[in-house]
């Protein structure tokens, strides 16, 4: 039930072709680009106090990722951010490294405070530092599960701290709206070997969420979710495609896959559960 | 005949491996780089004031692209382009996204009154904004072939009005030095499935220009009409071979296309009507 | 005997993972962060003042690439530099376009004055610059054979100059310790075909060095040695795979091989002689 709801978002995308507006880093933003088109969504990359609130006006979804933080970009983001506020333009939330520096953890805090966040997206440490939990991470791109924390746990109370969708990807992704829990088990170890896929999946959850406010049936669980099974199944299928060439090979099988993705493909190969 | 002298130039590029400085953006910049690369002229990507101007004299064409534009490389390519205005190096400019933002029709229109560009490549409602017609831009991806103008015509004002070579691509892309027309029929729908084809273009378009001033046989309007060709030709081999597999197979093909263009390859495809 | 130690280095990078914090530029960023991964270190990208250094002292070995050269991340630089002398955190420096521009030689020169640097890795253009001697640089990509300064006395010199390891990348590759010298003779002039192969190297240069500390049986010598190697023979192999295809997939072929490099496919490839 839940499961066909998810796998039907990817039609309306594809038909709907949302504006996804990404204030990102320089690390992995032509992957997020690709990613975006892929899907069926439409990516602008735009980052300058001048015209960063004009951009998120005309568009559907905003993505704000902390990858590579400066102080240029954080009034961005935060104006941006208001902005979709006021309009009620969903606001994906990557926080790329929070528990890194204190520098990310201030940032993380201050756009917490001033914009409305409808979905985070992050790996364990960095959802664990929102959720208030001491936290050791090492580098942006590795989420060592951390056996003390129970993820469902801070991914619930991350939603209820923060009304919104929590989304903590790893081994197995767990979402929450602080009420349901999505356990979604697909995906490969590999995804952790090419740079951007965390980030990619923050751009894709931002392409269902732009989908979300014009179809009623759906809401931000469901795009957190559509989001991460996306991202989880092109990897999946990369990896089997791909496995005796490397990572060069499976980061384009990724955008590959994600290009052919329809409802049959994510049909077939999701694997969730909700609780 | 036309069509010979066009086919030619891409000789005449790897011959002479022109420099092209690129100031651009961070979403497609590598791609940019290694497109010039493949094409067989020599990329260098600068954008600090403090060296901005060094870098275009040692350069024989200069690229700009608006794409994700800052205050900071604002200054960077006016004085790039006035300094190369003064040393006869050919100026290719890009407005990525004019009429998307008013930041970006103010900075698109100061770049016009301060810089002397050779030619403009643009999709059409970039190039209908410059022309001074109403357009609604979504995004800085998407080229929405809009009824309303004329294309031809739109082309044939903007080159009249700054005196230099319009280029407007799309399903059909039209060059335009303000009296011939070139139609430029080659290319696939699926080169606005990723990121940074028309930054590509231009790029290329910057390395044919890069050959003009030497080639006293050459014009702006022949490089506009090579650079487009080989990113055309390009899509439409890598389309063909790709086309089971996605769009991170068809990205990657492209670079490999370019790679092994030659007049060959250039003649047996172009599909070019000069009236 | 050091060919078994430098080859012995690989299987060290992959069991402890260093985190290599790179400074450095946005147009083949992606690529690095993608070859760090691929050789099994764990990469980090900052360049903020705010965290900076923080950044630095988490990390194994720190990399500053002056490929975009911009006045914000100089700070940075320097900062992060002193900061990981004062931890012990070897410094890797790519002066990429050294003698390109005047900022680019004053920025080398105060680097080189502020911070001491473990190893620099540059073309030979780059590194003559570093040595005093008077170059002409065609672009920060293009590293032409410059038939009269002798490229074994450069790297001689400047190892001597700066006590460090000097390492002059080119159509034969020579490092020096100021007393050593090793001639490195892999690779294929297609890998100046690809924007980012010195940056890839530099960066996989810190991978290796990131693991110099900890086991006391290597130095910064055989950290160079394993960095240039390794890219070099990807891009060998890669070459021999992708030669009918063109240079994009051979750009993804480099990534794939990275990744599948272990000490058996750096023995039986590797072509090093050490005087």
């Amino acid at each position: 039930m839940e499961k066909e709801r998810i796998v039907s978002m990817i039609g309306k995308v594809r038909k709907e072709v949302p504006l996804v507006h990404n204030i990102t880093n320089y690390v992995t933003v032509n992957d997020c680009a690709n990613a975006v088109l892929a899907i069926g969504a439409s990516p602008i990359m735009a980052d300058d106090m001048k015209e960063t609130t004009d951009i998120t006006s005309i568009s559907k979804a905003l993505v704000v990722n902390i990858g590579t933080l400066n102080e240029r970009t954080i009034s961005s983001m935060i104006a941006s951010g208001k902005k979709a506020n006021e309009l009620n333009i969903p606001v994906i939330f990557d926080p790329v490294g929070a528990g890194a520096s204190a520098f990310r953890n201030q940032t993380t805090k201050k756009i917490l405070e001033n914009v409305k966040v409808n979905i985070i997206r992050a790996n364990l440490s960095e959802m664990s530092f929102i959720a208030g939990l001491n936290v050791s991470t090492k580098g942006v791109d590795v989420s060592k599960e951390d056996e003390r924390n129970d993820v469902v746990s801070v991914a619930k109370n991350v939603a209820k701290m923060y009304n919104c969708v929590a989304a903590v990807t790893g081994k197995t992704d767990i979402v929450s709206d602080g009420e349901h829990i999505a356990k979604l088990s697909n995906g490969t170890e590999l995804l952790s070997k090419v740079t951007g896929t965390g980030c990619m999946t923050s751009a894709l959850t931002g392409s269902f969420a732009g989908v979300v406010s014009k179809y009623g049936e759906y809401d931000y669980f469901d795009a957190a979710c559509a989001g991460i099974s996306a991202m989880s199944i092109a990897g999946e299928l990369a990896y089997k495609k791909t496995i005796e060439s490397g990572t060069g090979s499976f980061h384009v099988s990724i955008i590959d896959f994600l290009s052919k993705m329809d409802e049959e493909m994510m049909s077939e190969n999701i694997n969730i559960e909700i609780i």
